[in-house]
């Protein structure tokens, strides 16, 4: 029994902590038994001076039950 | 005079500035004199696919008055 | 044509989210064609054993379209 | 003919050696070809004062035959 | 819609741009909507004093559109 | 309800495992709670060409029930 | 006198080393007395799996002659 | 037997190196035994166009004797 | 309102402290209201075995009153 | 009076230890006055899906007594 | 039988492949059996606006067969 | 021509810059042509709750003429 780790970008138009949590929920979709995530870093993309998009570049844990 | 610096990891069900927050909150109960804290890191706890903490750890710098 | 990067500090006493926004909303107002941030590191300045004001370091990338 | 490399926590009970060989032969039974592995770090939990498991996050290297 | 992170190691005996495209062209056959690629480091293999292979260790992004 | 952070450096003429497991049964002596510990660093004491002793550096993670 | 620090990230559609240089070649338009330039990263834009563009972020430094 | 480590940032205003020896000197009034000191940065307050204060970030390592 | 960070090397004949305290004075000549300072590495310059110059990379934090 | 410090990488087919042990042995037999080391960091080779060398990159200090 | 560090700056006029390439073949003529190299950071001189040297730090491994 | 890069601590009772100086001086009775030094970390020996050592790790770099 070990854990994986694989590394996701979540992106969200309101906060950092929404883009974090896409992130997650977006890998529970095909990956289970997710455990913990790490935010590696956070950044924004920027449009005629808006912030139009938040990042989180996580790293998500998740134990592997039977391999 | 000098500052010192202890590792505190705060956490909340909210968000990461609500974590970052609970952290210097709860220094505060045992540490006078809190300047500023830098945050080190983010991570997040998850159960069934949901994110149900966000943790903050934080490097909380207070005045030593008299030693 | 290159990119350049320089490094701001924003501020709010609402929230991290919102200490970066500010660094680029403040930069855009002189620096155009912002193109992408990073979030280099958020810190809190505490008063009182509250926290008063959120940072956000930021990294914000712009295109030199003449120079 | 590239490598490619995924990131694996090994658990054991007994030491840091052993956490991370079990990395490795979890990984080896669904990737052929394994080459060199990197230690990121090494960790403990604890359950009452007594470490009930040690854990190395690893860097596994194998080499993509076909594709 | 996320992005997905995966590393990989291009390989040339010209250089290490080779080596860098290489990963990419590589990867670009199981992954699509490869957006963009961060080199994390290069390395070389040496056999009698000649250098025999670049190798560019990428980290390249790539989006998720239905999963 | 907050996790607190400190640094020990444990010590043992045996082994890395060793030195690392007296850190925490040590800090367990004065502090309930510990949960996980990360090894920030190994090192060794040499004395005649030989190792006379083996160092780990962790951070002891513990939570804070009632402050 | 001191030296100033600046980022600037060079592209080219060549190489590596022509992303470098194209930092360096468009900072002089401006800064005069450039003395030496470090690479902080390479990265690379790919389109439809092509690479289509190398990226040297360079950190470039100028002695300031009269301030 | 085990070391600890605490952080303490020193402050002087003549130099670096009174900064750092200020770190130690307080910290010896309430920790005895102290052996080594790593510094972890230094910075420098200004007011007007002038330093008034040097900072030097100490982590300071100390033998637990009994405990 | 916000901070903008610059990175200058002040050069000294005499030692460190000296070296990041100039880096401080010439960049006060252009830029009003300086805060704080981060010395980011120290180097030397050596010519026939002697240090003929200290190097203090500085990261010098302003606030920009009105933009 | 002066330390120098050299690289080595020490290799075993038992653990950790025994490959950062052996590291200080080989330098021990042209390199007197060894005080202490740093591991770098731990590596493993893999051949068909089994651990069959440990290895322990090290930083080696010894005293320069009369040079 | 252990692996040896050494840490060579490769130079070139033409580009970052051949300054490293070159940092192998100077050390090659004094040290046999080196096996891989890893590239540590690029950087260039500058003069008059235009680059003149590219220079690649480099680790070069190699087997001690007997000492 | 290359430049090779060695580690040397320097040490002194007296302040940072003088046991970074020693380590130039000391290095400089057996290797010619020394460029410039980077200073890696500072560090300091305590007895008694003073400070009886101060330590320079330092990262030498000089020419190599002829090899």
């Amino acid at each position: 029994m070990v854990f994986k780790l694989i590394e996701v970008i979540g992106r969200s138009n309101r906060d950092f902590t929404d883009a974090a949590k896409n992130a997650v929920e977006v890998a529970a979709k095909t990956v289970e038994e997710i455990r913990w995530v790490e935010v590696i870093s956070f950044s924004m993309v920027v449009k005629e001076g808006k912030v139009v998009e938040y990042q989180a570049k996580t790293k998500i844990a998740f134990e592997v039950i039977r391999e």
